[in-house]
């Protein structure tokens, strides 16, 4: 009888299974981006003397079907698209005015049985209306349009998007269309103007970034809560990707999902399909679980490391907290006018000094420094702006330079913090052998390995934790709200309620 | 006390979620699917007098980012590729030696740090072993492997796949490769014999299709169970990806879910960006629900219609009951040498029927059918096939025409049925205003209609059923598992298990 009251109890005192719902989407957002950006190109224009004049225009995506089959991917719009529009179905190009910042929207002309298969073709006035357009035209009306709105004399001069993504070394595709030559184009001037816009989030962009990282922050709990030995990594990314679409209206994510266990946590990239989160969770795992929902758009990027059975061993605390210690101490230390550069060797050091605490290494900590021993065990940049991309772009404006040392390297991003940027936080700590055997055999590195420590780690895998923190005028602001230190972590996977009633924990568990 | 008893009594024999579980891959499908296409390929070129020699070969998918962006998109690999060597993992090639049946897989060589972002460098051993080929090389190495291998004097020979894909009108790509121009190429011969090959299913393709519907139907009937009046359509799409990954490890669906409910339900397509899948559900509303998840490239590809609320009015009755009557028809009629085109129209004639006797429309059944009228009400095709691609190709071989009608024309397959074909049966019943309205006004076809009756179902939407057929040699036998009958829908929608437990079900409900 005892257990069944206890059932019941916990039946009826069962908390329902989310505390959010999908905001309502502030399309004054893109009227916003839009503004800011026009802003931003006079004042470019002004400056080099030039004419306040002619047209930005950008081509949103378009569906794709797989290979030679008709099945189409779900659409995602492009991001810089996205960013100015806010339009979620493909085929659209728009344009801004400079000389009135007046917005035009070119939608696709559909056919007639589109409304059978597809559904209702909507007037453009729904789509005026929807994204707070200034106009609305469709795509094969482009060239009388911008010439009918043009004030210059001669051919209306076009802004294209052509630039350089620093993450991925691919340059953006610009606009085009038929008639495309009977204006002047520029393809400079936009991308670094628009680029740099993206780096500074508004209140209505932090707005949709906190409400991606409440519920992904609810759905790591969540699936916290039910890890069980046994259980296939996959199945961790189910119960993420159903709590995040089901409670928080999610339907993309920021990126793939990571749900690695066991030796897979030391393989910062995996769950990708040659790597597909099949491995079974076993007694004495630790799990890194990096998954992120996008909400409109804009995304959260969280990592959440802990023991699939739900209680740390004390190797598995010494590297834990070895990474919760740099990840506190770089959110801590964030403010404007910080180098990011300076940020990752922070955390770096703060790795290293606790692998020599633990006797997993020794020496003197920096001569570790110097002879870049971090990134043998964080060979992954500190963190990376994200936004409406997961990796949003910015990071490397025009004559910044890439570091060339290993580690820092990987850095997305080597600029000063600025207020409105919002950045990842994600240290880590991994047993690489890949990396590991090299370095225990080079004569600069050899001296500082505890061989027989580092045995210990065999097969370990590696601990990451990540937050998205949003700089302030005075610091950092942790977007993120998982349990992060350990006794949390065991009181969560224990069935304690997230956020901790801390008074009811301390005195349950006399304060532990 | 009684809800409390009553509690418990469900707690403690509610059953598991799922009575499935994933089953293992058996690599000899693709050995066999592999065998199959040579001896096919061999009797083609006996028959033309050309020497057996040569090689098939395959480029298998790449991964591909977003736009500009380092975002990788999930891969998932090209179903032709798919077919014959089952391998998950991008960037490979394949080929078949002719002369020996021999198979070859070619693996891209990974740069040193992929070990440490994206997982362990496997040796080509291991992919040898995994995907039971004759030979693994590199992908560098393509050129010299098939002139070691080849036997014959002049340049070898390469059958590529190109060909057009009946329901997209796309071309496959055939594979390209440095060093190409070493070869002797055939475009013509490959792709017509391969597509046959994938038309008829040998028994293990079969119990993957079959495990593909079993956890398909399971989650339809859970998200049956779980449908309430107020939630969102997205929410019945999320409870049935997460029942299929969670429960059947399926990574994919087939498909992009269709979660269509109220009016929405006569969008045929509906689901996708522009369309989102994000309407509410209100008391009265029909929902329509097209979801079909994937398992090692083989899919599935269900419909279930029912009321939100869990009861079915009388108006619902009639349409629902008109579709059922048709899709068991076509299932009871099956068998190999029927026509297909014949199916088509036996379900148009029934439903046609069906809405006489309702008194939707009036007048001679056969005059309907020579007006087309059943295409107002099922503008697409009765079925189409289905295995590695939802729409598996094959459905028109050269020389075979497509039908010019309304309706017949949306057919995606006016072939005879054969042993071994899995074809969908999902006819339908809709209320279109986009054909109605022309309908009722043309001179040929409004007198059919009651304009009263009609009325009433304005803003109902449609009704779809689908189940997916297996053609044996003197049937058809259906792999879909989900309640068909008003009373198994009503019965589970009321919490009863499923399959029925029929004895008590009639003693409960006094047979209803």
């Amino acid at each position: 009888m005892a257990k069944q009251s206890e059932a019941i109890s916990m039946a009826s005192s069962s908390p329902p299974p989310s505390s959010l719902s999908p905001p309502e989407i502030p399309m004054e957002l893109h009227v916003n981006n839009r503004e800011k950006l026009i802003k931003s190109l006079r004042q470019h224009l002004t400056e080099s003397s030039r004419p306040l004049q002619g047209f930005v225009i950008l081509q949103g995506g378009e569906e794709q079907t797989r290979y030679c089959t008709d099945h189409i991917e779900l659409f995602r719009q492009e991001s810089y698209f996205a960013y100015l529009f806010g339009v979620r179905e493909p085929g659209f190009y728009g344009a801004i005015d400079i000389a009135t910042g007046k917005s035009i929207l070119f939608a696709p002309r559909l056919p007639a049985d589109y409304a059978v298969w597809l559904g209702e073709i909507k007037p453009l006035s729904y789509f005026k209306e929807r994204y707070m357009a200034g106009m609305v035209h469709y795509v094969d009306e482009i060239v009388g349009v911008l010439h009918d709105q043009y004030q210059g004399l001669d051919k209306p001069l076009l802004f294209l998007l052509h630039g350089l993504n620093t993450d991925s070394n691919n340059f953006s595709k610009s606009a085009e269309f038929e008639g495309i030559e009977k204006f002047e184009t520029d393809l400079i001037t936009l991308h670094p103007i628009l680029t740099e816009c993206r780096v500074l989030k508004s209140g209505l962009e932090l707005d949709l970034i906190q409400f991606a990282n409440d519920i992904s922050s609810e759905a790591h709990v969540e699936v916290m809560r039910k890890t069980r030995v046994g259980m296939k990594e996959y199945q961790l990314e189910s119960m993420f990707l159903h709590h995040t679409y089901m409670y928080g209206g999610c339907r993309h994510c920021s990126y793939t999902c990571i749900c690695a266990t066991g030796e897979n946590s030391s393989v910062l990239h995996y769950g990708h399909a040659a790597a597909p989160n099949d491995r079974t969770l076993e007694d004495g795992d630790m799990a890194l679980l990096d998954m992120g929902a996008e909400y409109h758009f804009y995304g959260s990027d969280i990592t959440c490391s802990f023991p699939v059975n739900g209680k740390f061993t004390s190797d598995q605390c010494l590297i834990y907290n070895a990474v919760l210690e740099a990840h506190n101490a770089v959110i801590c230390a964030m403010k404007p006018g910080v180098s990011w550069v300076d940020m990752h060797k922070l955390a770096e050091k703060i790795i290293l000094e606790s692998l020599k605490k633990g006797c997993i290494l020794v020496g003197d900590v920096d001569d570790m420094m110097v002879e870049r021993l971090g990134a043998v065990f964080m060979p992954h940049g500190l963190g990376h702006f994200l936004g409406i991309d997961t990796h949003d772009p910015g990071g490397y404006y025009k004559g910044l330079e890439r570091p060339k040392e290993p580690g820092l390297r990987s850095l997305r991003t080597a600029r000063e913090l600025q207020e409105g940027m919002v950045i990842t936080v994600e240290p880590g700590c991994y047993f690489i052998d890949a990396l590991l055997v090299p370095a225990m055999e080079n004569i600069h590195t050899s001296k500082f390995f505890n061989p027989e420590a580092i045995g210990r780690f065999n097969g370990f895998g590696g601990v990451r934790i990540e937050s998205d923190v949003h700089v302030t005028s005075d610091g950092g602001k942790n977007m993120t709200k998982c349990p992060r230190e350990i006794w949390e972590i065991e009181a969560v996977m224990a069935g304690a309620p997230w956020p901790l009633d801390k008074t009811s924990i301390y005195s349950e568990n006399g304060g532990s």
